[in-house]
């Protein structure tokens, strides 16, 4: 086997239709339910495909932040991310304009520190943003809140 | 208000830090639960936030490829979709290669009509599609089971 086989890595899904538009998808041995809003034929049974990816963004982020706040020993006592994309307006729709608001509890004294882990995710860890900009501007901002 | 501002559409959702690498997200109302695994400092209380970007693009288009069928009158018993994704292997990880394959239980005489509506989705209607093409190879096949 070459170096190359040996170390790929495949990530997967399998998503199963149910009734209607509602789908159950098994991802890493849990199961996530999608269905579209009433209007689409759906019954609103979990969120919407495209939406799901927001929350793939913040999550993927927010967990570099994490990991990096922790290795840097800045304290905080809580954190939320905050994400909304602008919806092109033609077939196929897809998010053009994308911001993330990361509001932080923590002291303002580490403001720098909390900035660097967020500009390490965004300009290197954070696989999702780097996708996401391949099709979006993405812009981010950050609030301290004691 | 100008033409441009009425008819803009925002989509948004909010994550918010449980613990360790714990997140949950709200989107369309819906509560998911990301979180990393065990060797990265989580408990899998969910799906990794990467993962979850391989879900969103077999709903949508699962949901498209329901809707078409539906409008097409082609009946269908059964309906899944595998994914699989090949990860990069550099910082920051992403998606470069991705394989789908549709499994419908219906019959071989609208194998035309099926494939029409998977096509539509991949090359009209799914945004998640569109936008997994700007980072990654995405190829997909029919699989029709009785």
């Amino acid at each position: 086997m070459s170096e190359e086989l040996k170390t790929t890595v495949v990530h997967q899904a399998e998503t199963t239709w149910q009734e209607g538009m509602h789908f159950i998808s098994i991802v890493n041995g849990h199961s996530v339910r999608l269905d579209a809003a009433s209007q689409f034929g759906g019954y609103d049974q979990g969120p919407r495909p495209k939406e799901l990816m927001l929350s793939a963004l913040t999550g993927c982020t927010g967990m570099d932040v994490v990991s990096l706040l922790n290795k840097m020993r800045v304290p905080f006592s809580g954190f939320s991310i905050e994400v909304k994309a602008n919806l092109t307006q033609e077939h196929p729709k897809y998010y053009d304009r994308v911001h993330l608001i990361y509001r932080i509890s923590a002291s303002e004294n580490n403001r720098d520190k909390i900035e660097k882990a967020i500009n390490l995710s965004q300009e290197k860890y954070c696989g999702v943003s780097f996708m996401f900009k391949k099709f979006a501007e993405v812009s981010y901002e950050l609030v301290i809140t004691t």
